[in-house]
């Protein structure tokens, strides 16, 4: 079998410089160039902190389609980049899987026209963390069955917002098959302020912060006699390549766009 | 809105006796009989340790029957009375739901087309915990994305054997769709046998048992940099009857056989 | 070797219950009377509830010493009446076990001189959990090296105060130790209100109520590239039993007064 | 106030390489030389992958003593070479700091004498992780009262040996204060062998290992109606270093020898 030809765009950014190792550790990728703001004309392996590989760079994304073959665009840039980066792979037959949020309603309406007008696959996925992906997915499946629901999820001591996006993007989730309901007791006080954490519809989310941890979340479902607990633990940003891989297979597969690692996970 | 009329058969058993106090609890439930191999003619409030409820105790079930106007009979006797209460039941218009294992397929498909025949619904549940149930259908779910799974059970001391037949039937579900696969390092070694636990298909399960414990189970999946864990904590017996009365909901809604809470939960 | 002779008084409360059954169970104790405020004359087994145990109930107090020759008495009234059946109970050379909070410091002072003086032990213990106690006591000995701490409890949704007692008293032994200091960033910010828990000097205090849960604290603890998690899960009453046992064995080895079973575990 | 003056043995190993770092980081500490077998004469911003330090490096550890007036030795060899450092450093007035485990009794005895002669502290720490030695110290002190106990560990599944050194360590401590007791039912039976994990006098040890995790053990005692768990997760390897500034900074409190973080956290 023939190897997956892979183009990562943004090459030297935190993700995309975890998206080229994956590429080069895995036997059935093969990096056949990099989309890169600057180094033009480089190969790879010539950039400080890259891998030894030795695909070429390039600046202007055109110049790079027209003389690489590639099957794969993974592009780790940044939504307007990523918007022009993905319409034009499309164009060259090479389906594009971007991990950058922000796409207004039109560019996915289009993007999605292309892809299918051309029978290609497109995937684009703001978390390529499968775990957490499936932590939310089982947690608005259990919140049908059970409407008692807090979330506590803890973090290292530097992050700023509390509760996370995680957390508020679970309980949005949540949200659509619960119905609003107060939780504990109707009249529970707080002896100190906030020990009941943010209020969301009822339900509760605790933000804990201490210095050693990385990012964990728990959804904890309650009823009578029994818990049900949904656990995620990321321990550094190898977790987000096993979805990345996951999405390079998959869109070889597909032919139209899928928006969010939820719609590829049954 | 009127009630549901439920007849309990068993009720003296530790799980009947919980389905009649889920009965009594409920507002939307009413207890029109029990079944009890003794204490024909008496009413429910008169057996020790019941709750004090008015319906009538039959030891004939075709005499109930035909007394007695009731939508759902709740069956928590043994599989071979269970088989003869559920046909008895469908013939007159009473949807069964029943908590034993042990049928035959013959039974199970002579069950299934009396019901269609009838256009009632019957369910068929080994297990009532909700939670325990979804706990292992997420696992199953899960085990298509992460290959390496290990499970740890919980019990209280004076549980016989191990593993738990929940961390069983967890494993089983999980193969369905997991390749066998050797977890560890290829040359792991035990210091002191049994430390890495039992081996299924080279996933592995751990069996705690501490005085103070329940029953507790968590399903722990690992990839790179990440891990997510589905935990499932049965404090007492009130833990199976949300999926009791989960059932006499659903039970009124299906014009055939559902075997396994599993295929009632989407 | 001959058993431990004990009364008990409060026989009919929720822990005296729990206490008149750990007494029957223990083949070393042996029930010689209990004191309670009704059925004088009656003997254990007639009261409702209780165990079958022949033991005699008296009301009059001083009567029951009179009658009754034993070794320790397990009080578990209120603190008034606790206080005035320890004086007596030393009096009459029985060794109390106390377990109720609310002595002034004269009260104190007054039993431990009696203790002293007729060289008998006297142990009062507002918490008989010993895991709970534990599990202070390591939070509070964690807390000299790391600083950073979060508590987070667990109960039922019918419980009305938020922090839980064992929580707030747990933050309290731990200030002890530790030094003010706000945690998390510096610059963090609620996006949804009382995320961040409950503050106290700067360490926080997160309360879960959930359906289904008892009652558990878990206290966390945080530095560069760890945690260290001490963690107490009560399932149900019985958890206290094992600090009476702990008690009437200790207070018959002691000759003075032990307040809080934290002084009596080292 | 002056800052402490520091030697650091073995500076390109995992371990001297992050205690570098962290007397890089330190305000109150100072890297004054550091000792390697090769680069005699160098400074260490000079060798590959060090922080940018303006220290010589010295082959002879002689003349580094005799050239560079230093408070304490921070010793990340080998035993063999940690021994001899250390004699030497006491004789120079140099308080040292070892982080290796193997020496012989009479080496340590020596060194004792030797630290006692001279006034000086030593302190030999074959872990530096305060977070698993005072994890392992609570588990003691629990077993003292607790004595059903399981211990389950998890690491990574590039790990060799089960159980790991941590989770036999603290079954030794555990052992120094409970008796042999076989745990769980005694007519307990396996139906998949090594469910029941390693036993120690009875107790067991469950050794999990999957991608993701990096080095975690809880220690989890049950009694009736409670459970009581220590849990300690290690994240990276700078978990060590607070150890390692703790040592630093209690060395030049002490004149003898201590053997163990144990031993210095009260």
């Amino acid at each position: 079998m023939s190897k997956t030809r892979i183009i990562v765009a943004g090459p030297r950014g935190r993700m995309g410089l975890e998206a080229v190792k994956l590429v080069a550790n895995e036997e059935d990728f093969e990096l056949v160039a990099a989309i890169d703001r600057k180094y033009d004309g480089y190969i790879v392996k010539d950039i400080d902190g890259m891998p030894s590989l030795d695909a070429p760079v390039y600046t202007d994304v055109e110049a790079c389609f027209e003389a690489v073959e590639a099957d794969v665009l993974i592009d780790l840039t940044i939504p307007e980049v990523g918007y022009k980066h993905s319409r034009l792979a499309l164009e060259y037959g090479i389906r594009p899987v971007v991990g950058t949020t922000g796409f207004t309603k039109d560019q996915l309406n289009e993007l999605q026209q292309l892809a299918e007008g051309k029978g290609l696959g497109i995937i684009i996925a703001p978390n390529f963390a499968v775990g957490a992906v499936l932590m939310m997915q089982f947690a608005k499946m259990a919140a049908k069955y059970f409407p008692d629901v807090e979330i506590i999820e803890r973090h290292h001591d530097q992050k700023l917002d509390a509760p996370s996006g995680t957390a508020a993007k679970t309980a949005e989730l949540i949200q659509e098959v619960r119905h609003e309901k107060k939780q504990g007791h109707e009249n529970e006080t707080e002896t100190i302020e906030g020990a009941r954490g943010a209020d969301v519809d009822g339900m509760r989310i605790h933000s804990v912060r201490l210095p050693g941890l990385v990012a964990h979340q728990e959804v904890m479902f309650g009823a009578s006699g029994q818990t049900l607990t949904i656990k995620h633990d990321s321990y550094n940003r190898e977790s987000f390549m096993s979805g990345v891989k996951l999405c390079v297979d998959e869109v070889q597969k597909i032919d139209t766009l899928v928006y969010g690692l939820e719609n590829l996970l049954q």
